[in-house]
């Protein structure tokens, strides 16, 4: 279920803080992945997106984006689908090693331009901000006619771990710091190239982004219980939420099975500020159009396949089989990309890129099937 | 990728083991949901199967099974799907609780099978088996010309946390005993009463299901990881796997990330024996055709939503962006159930309920996309 007029707000306030910081913002597409919701972004000015894969970029290039920066390092075997979708969009890539830069050098066809990424302390991908001599080897061997250098990008993963506001507050200082050494050690040879960066936590929780140029947040525009817990939200700006049936009780253990599981959450778990086992959820009250954020029933102890174990509170303590509760996900970015499609509070379902054409099958009748 | 000939033997064996045991082999198809796969088990004798959910006994009711057992308690609010599935199948449902019992017996309209799902110390769903009152309440309410009794199920999922062979062991023989005095108590008044248990931990490494009915595990068709781990197969039995390009290289840290993330395998991870942190899969060779589970190139550190990250034998130090290797998943029926489809070592694609109509959509040609 997805709550339009949260996540309408979720849009907003992120591209306001955008526009009163000067910076462009860049939404990642990710979470959603979803081209009627990518509407709501154009309604907020926005024209410049981030992707996380190929296919991605091929989806929103269809629904009339123009501007698309793949935020993932390049995978050299999609070159021709790399190739075919330059042609018709401003396409960006995100470069790292030498012999991408030259491979790129080699087979690109078509004017691309590219990031180079910068690992400012998640160590997930990236090249070390001090390494100024490996990325002066990206940048020569990345001199084709084809590639146009814009800027450095990177992706603090780490406040995912910050301990509070004044962790996450030092990591983007630091961040921030790396990202502008470098900016001014090539800014001669480079006069236009940028700075990116941007996480949900960061861009939720900092007000100033003084010397970046670009952020490219993506979850904050459905928030969930993971950034509840990180304090980058409220509960009730959480946008989406997933509808599960009780199929059994147990008064006894103060617990309920609900059909719900990994198929539909994914197994993202978090410890809440309150508990110290970790959760994979919070179930709060549905009154048949809208989730009750202020009915909270319990919270998610396990998920297997379909199955979801629900430790209730007192007021949990009613439910029965046939009731139906609404569980906030921890990571709504799984939860979306499992469940495929949403259905907004008013009844009409939405696509995303996994269910195109396949819309309203799932509400085909029954009688169909056979 | 499946190579089809592990998954078939994998198929046999069990299929020969239950016959050895002069037990019925129901197996659990909720790990493959695929019909071609499916046959393979029709190749082996077996016509009565396990799902988890209404719209997966309706997708191989479709593909014309006709015994089939919904093994999840009943979800009340799916009575007209069940109705009319009961209507063209026999359908055996799990009722646990004397409120669903009751619900069913004034609701059903067509003659339906039940099992009372017992708890044999999972605690995750079922009746306690010294709750003797319940289940004869629960028959009680269940007293419909709709409703015939099938028996006592259980699922040992606690097996999944047993240290070992004997511990494995002690819970097998804990639950059939359970289950037994059950069947004894209720053996008058239901002669035709059986019993039914199995996963796959339990039915891979235990020879003689003396006592036991039926047995109903799924993951062995496939196996994975975490099977591995628990000592079900060997890692030769595996008979999925999933094939990522590396995107980056660090060779300082010993480590590359791959284009494969949660949104490919799931979240679920798992202590391999030789490591002390979390792993996330194996990585082994790809030589093009099939994988090499002797070229051991590294272990999953961490999955984010779309990249992994692995960490390298020195074997996978000869890595370089552009090369594939396999990755062997910690839980093959959540990678599957992301994957939505299989490809065989020969190349042909294999659909599953969720992909079924959009066979080749993936394959189609990038043009046609525009």
């Amino acid at each position: 279920m997805l709550n339009e007029d949260l996540c309408r707000r979720n849009i907003h306030s992120m591209a306001l803080k955008a526009a009163n910081n000067n910076v462009l913002f860049r939404p990642h597409f990710k979470t959603h992945q979803s081209a009627e919701i990518a509407g709501w972004f154009r309604d907020e000015g926005v024209t410049a997106i981030t992707v996380s894969s190929v296919s991605m970029a091929s989806y929103f290039a269809r629904h009339g984006w123009k501007d698309i920066t793949i935020a993932f390092p390049v995978n050299i075997l999609e070159i021709n689908e790399i190739n075919q979708l330059a042609a018709i969009v401003n396409l960006n890539l995100l470069i790292e090693s030498v012999k991408t830069a030259t491979f790129l050098s080699e087979k690109l066809t078509v004017a691309c331009g590219f990031f180079i990424k910068i690992d400012t302390g998640y160590h997930r991908a990236g090249i070390d901000p001090f390494n100024i001599s490996l990325i002066e080897q990206v940048l020569f061997a990345a001199k084709s006619p084809c590639l146009q250098f814009r800027g450095f990008l990177t992706h603090s993963g780490q406040v995912y771990h910050a301990r509070g506001l004044k962790e996450l507050k030092h990591i983007h200082q630091q961040a921030t710091e790396s990202l502008l050494v470098l900016k001014k050690e090539f800014r001669c040879q480079f006069p236009d190239l940028i700075v990116s960066t941007g996480d949900t936590p960061t861009c939720s929780q900092i007000n100033s982004f003084e010397g970046i140029d670009e952020i490219r947040p993506g979850n904050f525009v459905f928030y969930d219980v993971m950034q509840f817990t990180l304090g980058s939200c409220a509960l009730q700006e959480i946008a989406v939420a997933v509808v599960c049936p009780v199929v059994a009780v147990y008064t006894e253990r103060k617990q309920v099975v609900i059909y719900g599981g990994a198929v539909h959450f994914s197994k993202e778990h978090i410890l809440l500020a309150e508990d110290a086992n970790p959760s994979f959820g919070i179930a709060v009250g549905w009154d048949g159009s809208n989730w009750k954020i202020t009915d909270k029933l319990g919270v998610i102890l396990s998920f297997s396949q379909e199955h979801g174990v629900v430790s209730l509170t007192q007021a949990g303590c009613e439910l029965k089989p046939g009731d139906l509760i609404a569980i906030l996900p921890v990571h709504a970015c799984l939860t979306a990309h499992l469940m495929r499609e949403y259905t907004k509070l008013q009844g009409r379902i939405i696509a995303t890129m996994s269910s195109e054409g396949n819309i309203y099958k799932s509400q085909a009748s029954f009688h169909q099937d056979y």
